[in-house]
């Protein structure tokens, strides 16, 4: 029973349908109370007519919601282009997917550099702080809206993956299969060291002006560079930087006794912080990291799941973890598994063999492909009897 | 045979002594010559007279010559007090024990903030690049300034192993034994591309001005900050964190919904951050942090042991690694004890069982104490006979 207003458009600019939520109601965590707030989103492929074939795919830390085909803003292809698309492992021709840009990011959905609708000027750090719960309302408020009353399945890796799970906690009567990636139960110390430092870099950074830069000539982009190298080497393992760089030198023979990008590592590292700050808002960087640092769902989820007579008793469960990811590793994936199996719960766990650390979830391995193609097929088989 | 000035004066405020070397003629690897430079240094215990002993200790990267004792500087106990001293595992009633702050550093050796004597100005970025043999190429004038034929034992950890691998290629003549704690071969790409972050973030700073800031009311403050927090999550390992922070939050019961130290982990990071600043040189980190990545040794130290005519056949080698150490992995200080198995040379070899991560060289580890005291006394029994 929706008694809030919605209004859905097609934003040219972004290439995407935009929801606005008017006198929504939406309150948060914190204890904040949005009337208004809009959610970007995109959709690829056709909802059949019994709406049994949706998957929501929740984007990561940096993610957005062009997960296939061309991102008209960074020309390139989509992050999960090599996963979603006509006959790809999502196969487009059969499931209709949809995902949206969460909530406190900054591609369109309300977010720190969004206009609060109640003063007209963007939000900066007056932006409430968010938790992957409140990220999860924003999303059910679409699904709501979109009148899905079944999400056949929802898919996301790291802290798409505490969606996932966030969604199986407080919505699970709308699921029937959960794929999480590279996930967590909670935020370990480390990464929410790692975390910390990326903030402390950009707030250090003198245009970062306590989050007022929307209107200034500069923006805190040294500091959000700094912030994306450190995450970038938490999402490489040290084989894969070991393989791909090693200690080859940039474009010369010899070392240039300065402080020049001496090492291939070196180059790489400033390119992705460079070319990071084009496409990303560092006050969302704030709120996002803020967000994943504050998930910890490990007592509720035992809870639910050991409580015998609950909701979610139907979802089938796909945890995936990779053998080199250190910033979540297999056994913080598995620990969800062991709860799971514990209480007779359906589950399929798979390890993912591979050196390319935390990002291999958006990386070429064949394997992971088919583990996904053959879950979601085999369920959407059954289903459809 | 020593053709340049020396003069050794004891400093006062610094409390310790100063080496001056006049007329040196020390040219370093990138081809950079110094006529005039200073070496800062302490001593412990005292010599013998035959001089048989010499422990020359090399400190890592943010150590200084105030191994044990009180630092002058912060007060606080010297890095290695627990290990050096009166009846302690390198026992101070039995050796003399010098240890040198690094060329490049900033506690009275000449380094970037020191004053170029040719200019009268401080150095600044004008400092020519250094390596790790540069700096034990110093310490070498130093060794000779104070007329010491052999060194008993040198000893490093991390940084200071880098110096230790060093001085048995370039002067094993002086050295009858090695102990090589935490260190490799070479400088990995992911610890290459710490390092390059924590000096982005430096460089990145506006008040670093281009390493000009000694005459300036500001220092690069935030910028080394965020450096050295960045590079003490690399110190610990991710259990030793979880250990002593885990999620446990700073001083609420609930959370801030905000970007104050929420975790105490971020608290301990901010600390870490700011006290290192009062004691530490930007540009020195800029410049001591580069000759750790440029430290590759592989071919040298293999042609070195591989040849069977070589003057380092005599030197005992004691590695030391900890399985929890990701910065300095036990394979990576493996790849020395192999080299030196293969070739029968004289190595000894222990991996010391801790949670406590790279930094667990300057932490209270017993059986590392009684393995670097075993071996130096059992080395030093049969020196004496």
């Amino acid at each position: 029973m929706v008694d809030y207003g919605i209004k859905i458009e097609t934003n040219l600019k972004l290439d995407c349908e935009i929801a606005y939520f008017s006198k929504a109601n939406f309150v948060i965590d914190s204890g904040y109370k949005f009337d208004d707030f809009k959610i970007a989103y995109k959709t690829f492929g056709k909802i059949n007519n019994d709406k049994t074939n949706v998957i929501f795919i929740c984007h990561a830390l940096t993610g957005d919601q062009f997960v296939s085909g061309k991102n008209p803003l960074t020309n390139k292809d989509g992050w999960w282009d090599r996963m979603v698309g006509p006959n790809k492992p999502i196969d487009t021709n059969k499931y209709y997917v949809i995902c949206s840009n969460v909530l406190g990011g900054c591609i369109g959905s309300t977010g720190p550099k969004e206009k609060n609708f109640i003063t007209g000027k963007p939000f900066g750090t007056e932006f409430p702080s968010i938790t992957i719960r409140d990220i999860v309302k924003a999303q059910k408020y679409l699904i709501d809206a979109l009148k899905i009353d079944k999400i056949f399945a929802i898919i996301g890796g790291s802290m798409g993956a505490m969606q996932v799970l966030q969604w199986t906690i407080d919505y699970p009567e709308k699921l029937l299969n959960a794929i999480h990636i590279a996930g967590a139960l909670k935020h370990s110390a480390q990464n929410i060291a790692f975390h910390e430092v990326g903030r402390q870099a950009i707030m250090n950074d003198q245009s970062w002006n306590k989050g007022n830069y929307y209107f200034e000539n500069t923006k805190p982009e040294r500091g959000l560079s700094v912030a994306r190298m450190i995450a970038h080497i938490t999402y490489l393992s040290d084989d894969a930087m070991h393989r791909k760089f090693g200690r080859k030198l940039q474009s010369r023979d010899i070392i240039s006794f300065g402080f020049d990008a001496d090492f291939q590592i070196e180059s790489y590292l400033r390119y992705q912080g460079k070319s990071f700050v084009d496409r990303f808002d560092a006050n969302s960087y704030l709120y996002l990291t803020r967000s994943m640092d504050y998930f910890d769902v490990v007592e509720k989820f035992k809870q639910l799941i050991e409580y015998p007579v609950t909701n979610n008793q139907h979802i089938n469960y796909l945890i995936i973890s990779f053998t080199s990811d250190w910033l979540f590793p297999t056994r913080e994936n598995k620990q969800i598994v062991d709860i799971l199996n514990y209480n007779t719960r359906k589950v399929s766990f798979t390890e993912i063999e591979t050196d390319k650390g935390h990002d291999s979830f958006l990386l070429d391995e064949p394997e992971f492909d088919k583990t996904i193609s053959g879950f979601l097929d085999s369920k959407y088989k059954k289903l459809i009897g």
